[in-house]
């Protein structure tokens, strides 16, 4: 279609009032899993995130360890080459909507990909904590980088494992995408837990911790099912100190988070057979709030194996049904036996 | 599990605010797919909603024509035998949060299945116009019966066709449920329409024709891609005067609708090769309005071909990402030609 070389929109209809990326170009993406059924093909050989193989990648944003001459590296943060986003369009400067009440507003922003590993059978889990740490430590340097740009009002990490979790690359990696708009669940998630702030003097996530949900726990963050859990087995792995932006994250902390995510990653994998997983970083907007911390506002990360499909109830509804009591699952997971 | 003799119970975190429904009885249904690769089986010999086969459905709550003495049937409406929520609990009478902001409540409700055809190979898009406006009869006769009920709130109609739509059932049919709590979604839509109503006076869906998005049109409904679509080649019919619920509708318009329903769904049959979709009637909410009308929301069927997968952005940001502009999917939809 021709369109595919229009620039991308975000559009937001007066019915929902819900953003939608429109981007032409991702229709255009490589999709390297044989099928659905196979999800760990081996074709290494022709793999663009595998180490030699930099040249079939978009533009490289830094590599770990940072020297760019050298021909080993252990994490590379690279360009989108089918960014969802353009950062070479202008950034939006208003949304005012047109007299049907639509509002459509130019896709500026940005749209990475974070090699987690040179080798193509290296998975996220594989990696010892301080290499799940640097991982970590990656998203925070090109967050760090991106939120000096004042139109990037939202930026969202997130991992794709598995072809059913939406993964077309199997080679081991996360995306960042920075927005130009704070996106709905998350307006709804600050709005939400600033209520319970009002109401209570506390903060949700600081008050989250129970016997029942508990899986495990490290030195700075405990991993929990949540109460109401929006997926069988769902996890999120909470800091145990108030703190609004994922970024603020240090390395120690890094460290302590990476060997508490490979635990809960090798934990499914045994348990649930190697699902396919996705996980998310879900932190606060920029700007208006920095640099202080929002009283109200916790980050943390969650990951949802992908067991269950979804039909037409949760998408007229926006409501899940989840056949498992995070009780159960959390009992589960507390006693998988990691060899 | 041991739990999967508990009851259903209905569930919102302090920090999502967002009703999750738990349903330990679902994860007993069958998946009568031979594999989510052969989307048509033909195992027609052991499937419970054929003809014959009354007698392996859960109770049948009527059936269309009305004669339950004879062995012959066009429709049949019946419980579900794995029902996400229960009819046989108590209706929740409140829902304080706890000490943590923590809210769970009975999982009280109804979950019908519409058997739309006696014969296992028959498709919805197969029936005549006449026969689909009977399926929608159908719908609206047991809505009519469940929103007697007080403590009902919501009642959401939908149709999963397909295994990546989410069907687990080959046989064409939909399915009805009856919630006591308006969900997410739905106040969402209702709140952004009464926005936009207050704003301009109109309802955002009396105004919603536009030439670039429409598709088809029929003496009461118009089909369009909506201005920012979700998903491509995402369809809304909406009704042309203005009504906020679906069980207004009376029999000419349900046969109209049947026949712009019919010719959508064969549209993307024939343009996209007989793809996996849903669909949901989008209707308001019961009680607080009836019986008079509300000026701001409007209802309609929304209809979403299953092409695309999603991932971690799309969980992390509730905002979807589609490569196919509104504008393009209306003309390519405009223009199929239906031998
Ligand atoms: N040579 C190269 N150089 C640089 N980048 C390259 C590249 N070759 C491919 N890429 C990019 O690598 C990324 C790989 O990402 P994933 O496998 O996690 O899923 P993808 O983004 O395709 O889609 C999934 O995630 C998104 C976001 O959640 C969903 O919209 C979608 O439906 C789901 O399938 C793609 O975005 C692709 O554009
Ligand atoms: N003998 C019998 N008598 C009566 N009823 C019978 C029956 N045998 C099976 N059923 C019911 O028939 C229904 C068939 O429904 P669908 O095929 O549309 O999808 P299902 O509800 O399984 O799940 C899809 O839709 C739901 C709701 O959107 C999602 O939660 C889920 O992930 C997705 O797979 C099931 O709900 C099942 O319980």
């Amino acid at each position: 279609m021709a369109s595919q070389n229009r620039n991308p929109e975000i559009r937001k209809d007066a019915v929902n009032n819900r953003w939608v990326i429109f981007s032409p170009a991702r229709s255009r993406r490589p999709f390297d899993f044989k099928s659905k059924a196979n999800p760990n093909p081996n074709n290494q050989s022709e793999c663009p995130f595998c180490i030699g193989h930099e040249h079939d990648c978009a533009p490289e944003i830094f590599r770990v360890p940072p020297d760019p001459s050298s021909a080993s590296w252990q994490i590379r943060v690279i360009q989108n080459l089918y960014p969802a986003l353009s950062r070479d369009v202008a950034p939006p400067n208003s949304s005012a909507p047109n007299s049907t009440g639509d509002v459509a507003i130019s896709g500026f922003g940005y749209h990475d990909v974070v090699i987690e590993s040179p080798v193509h059978s290296v998975h996220l889990a594989d990696l010892d904590p301080v290499g799940v740490g640097e991982v970590v430590l990656a998203y925070k340097k090109r967050i760090d980088q991106l939120r000096c740009h004042d139109s990037i009002k939202y930026i969202q990490v997130f991992k794709n494992h598995g072809a059913s979790a939406g993964a077309s690359m199997s080679h081991s990696h996360s995306q960042i995408m920075a927005l130009p708009v704070v996106p709905p669940s998350v307006s709804a998630r600050l709005d939400s837990m600033k209520q319970h702030f009002d109401q209570t003097g506390r903060c949700s996530l600081c008050d989250i911790r129970s016997n029942d949900l508990l899986i495990d726990e490290s030195a700075h963050f405990i991993s929990i099912v949540p109460f109401a859990a929006t997926f069988p087995f769902e996890i999120w792995i909470v800091p145990v100190d108030h703190s609004s932006h994922f970024h603020d994250i240090d390395g120690a902390k890094a460290t302590d988070l990476g060997g508490l995510l490979k635990l809960m990653l090798r934990k499914i994998s045994l348990q649930l057979s190697n699902p396919p997983f996705n996980f998310m970083i879900h932190t606060s907007p920029l700007k208006d709030t920095s640099p202080a911390q929002l009283p109200y506002a916790h980050w943390f990360l969650q990951i949802v194996p992908q067991l269950t499909g979804t039909g037409g109830f949760e998408m007229g509804t926006g409501c899940q049904i989840n056949p498992v009591f995070p009780e159960d699952a959390a009992k589960v997971l507390r006693e998988v036996c990691i060899p």
